[in-house]
């Protein structure tokens, strides 16, 4: 068995590589893909031991540097998260084949047929933090979308990344398919070279802190799948049901205050003051959320609860902790325009009992995900039914939202003639096009 | 009648009075857009001699400054230019709705419904040359697809421009709509703010030559519908009907040197090496294609041809006119690295009469179009049947090629609930997702 070393490959080099090991795999029927994927499971089931004494002595360096909490949690690849990963890939397998479909088929004229097919982008290059299982469940989503992937764990889980990578690629071998179209890249320096190679890498996908992935969308001509900011809003309308705001708005902050379609800022209809904020504020209050208010909302319940005053800044935060910034506005229109000056274009919600109110919102919230009457935490490609989730966007443009394997998939199309000219369409004798859908 | 006088505003204040007219067209049903266009083709009716005397006005002081006669012609707008416009954009209203579309219905459980929904964009920025029939086409776009538009065109059409959009404004205000919907920049300095408006401006599409197009690429963050360079290649392989490739060669070349879809590289088998590829080259001889072969080229027909050498840069130059550059290949494999390294994801043609060569290349070639033996002058919106054309792109993530309305459209998720929480499809006590289309 022979492993794609890249150790004495530029980055450059080895994205080549890649390309060319993503042509073979987008030639791939579903079949294979999916046997690719089958091999890369039995690979990683072989390699548990060696997979899991790396992970142990990535641990073991992290405790000795004493890195955060959070991120040695998130390091950690046990036999039951390992488990967990390879029941995921084979998850993956089981989808439904995300290219080769025709989207449009179309005679423009007797013998000359246009077709749009799906196919893979080409290369994908991802960046993530610590988690090395993140490289089981990228690597599966690369290989059934017929795309090749250069992978970058953080420094933490470099053994780990690396015993993974060499499994995956074993597996790869086994099923007949270049193993350089999984690659691993090791070293912080490589992070910026990787950026530079757009000739090679079609889409960058970014997943860490804000900082990191608006240092990504800085710093690359690539396209970047991802974003930087979750600022999610939750606005109580003045018909809302009070026992729902006060349900969504707790879930909406604390069901996982670190994720990026938990709730930032708490918006309030002036004619809830001040009991119908005080009935949502409780439950918060009970659930430790520490809350800022506007002058409005410690004028009103400024005895009942402890509420800092919150800055202009508090406004345009991602807290990503148990913070709450809340603001009285005086009608829903405020409220729209609140969210769509100070937000991020993620996931914002309405509750209210109006529908009127509810169809204004959904309309003209400029955001990916318009909510009415449930939880902002339901923005997530699982949730949605997408099977996989690659990454959420806040872009205008498509892919938008939570992105599962159709993020990974772009278009191309064919048109097969039998000597058709141009000019045979134009001028005085100009041929009409059919243009006939079939 | 009250026209918007950008003169007072800055380019920002601008952009923003556009964003909320815009949100006010996204709130429109198809009849009342539809109606809008209908109220601009009369306003432009009614104010033909002014439009025509301004682009005499316009054309005046063109010939006193001398531009070059490619640019004169193109920013002549006559009584039958003029006509020919107002009918295209009778024909845009007579387009599908391109907005509203339910793209996914779901019921992730019960009374909790997922829908994602084709939307607009927003605000576009359109930069164009001389032109002035562009930006009544462009309006029409922008309209149809419920955006708004910030219009910078050439310089020299100025006078042309002013007028169309005073028309296209007073046509708005006849139907209602705030006229800041379509707005004019007149001077070149606010190209570059146009560009730094990332929070109101959601699509640039820039329409010029390759280094302005590059310069918009490389001064914004804002996304960029269209491409800097068009090098398109025709690959004529071993078993090709030699009457098809001399055919498709010349349309590829000469129907319109100067478009982007045009070739520019013609790669020729070496098996066809004397006789085919003279069969191929006498015709674009003829039409004074100047030639720039290989050596193995010129050695085979140097003494037939007259035919200068080809140097490295050839391979990745977009000449727009009638130069032509050959190089010969040992193979299939080699034509599409050539492609792959050197094209610019246009389209790329083959002419063979082998399916499975056809069937590889089509696979394998990187574009937006991949053709099989017709020529490359069909890639284009209109001859593929989407009504009208945006832009072609030559990126590698949707959209890609030749882009019609459904450029101007994205998406966003709706989800309705009677509030459900997160916290319930989680844990212990976990409900599962439905996860039913309907």
């Amino acid at each position: 068995m022979t492993v794609t070393s890249p150790k004495n490959l530029t980055t450059a080099e080895l994205a080549q590589k890649t390309r060319r090991a993503a042509q073979q795999l987008a030639a791939l029927s579903n079949g294979e893909r999916n046997r690719a994927l089958a091999g890369i499971a039995q690979a990683l089931e072989e390699a548990r031991a060696d997979i899991e004494a790396a992970n142990r002595a990535d641990r073991e360096i992290a405790k000795i540097e004493q890195i955060p909490a959070a991120l040695y949690a998130r390091l950690k690849l046990d036999g039951s998260k390992l488990t967990g990963a390879i029941a995921g890939l084979r998850d993956v397998a089981r989808l439904a084949d995300p290219i080769g479909q025709v989207q449009i088929q179309r005679r423009l004229d007797q013998g000359l047929v246009l077709r749009r097919l799906a196919c893979p982008v080409g290369v994908l290059g991802v960046i993530f933090e610590a988690r090395p299982d993140a490289v089981i469940q990228i690597a599966a989503l690369a290989i059934k979308s017929g795309n090749g992937a250069i992978l970058k764990g953080g420094r933490e889980a470099v053994r780990s990344c690396k015993a993974i990578v060499q499994a995956i690629q074993a597996g790869l071998i086994s099923s007949g398919i270049d193993p350089a179209a999984i690659q691993l890249l090791t070293s912080r320096a490589e992070i910026a070279e990787l950026l530079r190679l757009e000739r090679d890498v079609d889409l960058i996908i970014p997943r860490g802190s804000n900082a990191f992935v608006r240092y990504v969308q800085d710093n690359t001509r690539i396209p970047v799948l991802g974003h930087a900011d979750g600022i999610c809003h939750l606005y109580v309308d003045a018909s809302a049901d009070l026992d729902k705001a006060a349900g969504i708005a707790l879930d909406s902050k604390c069901q996982y205050p670190a994720a990026c379609n938990a709730i930032e800022t708490l918006l309030v209809h002036r004619d809830l003051l001040p009991q119908g904020l005080a009935a949502v504020l409780t439950p918060l209050h009970r659930a430790q959320v520490a809350l800022r208010g506007d002058a409005a909302t410690i004028a009103a319940l400024g005895d009942q609860f402890p509420i800092a005053p919150a800055q202009p800044e508090d406004w345009s935060t991602e807290y990503g902790e148990l913070i709450l910034a809340i603001r009285i506005v005086d009608d829903l229109e405020a409220a729209i325009a609140h969210i769509n000056d100070y937000g991020s274009h993620h996931t914002d919600c309405i509750v209210t009992e109006t529908a009127a109110a509810a169809e204004q919102f959904l309309a003209q919230v400029n955001s990916a995900g318009v909510y009415h009457n449930c939880s902002t935490r339901f923005a997530d490609g699982f949730r949605y039914g997408f099977g996989a989730e690659v990454g959420i966007s806040t872009q205008k443009l498509p892919p938008r939202g939570p992105v599962g394997l159709e993020g990974l998939v772009t278009y191309k199309y064919q048109l097969v003639g039998d000597g058709h000219v141009a000019a045979s369409y134009g001028g005085e004798a100009a041929k009409p096009f059919l243009h006939e859908d079939f």
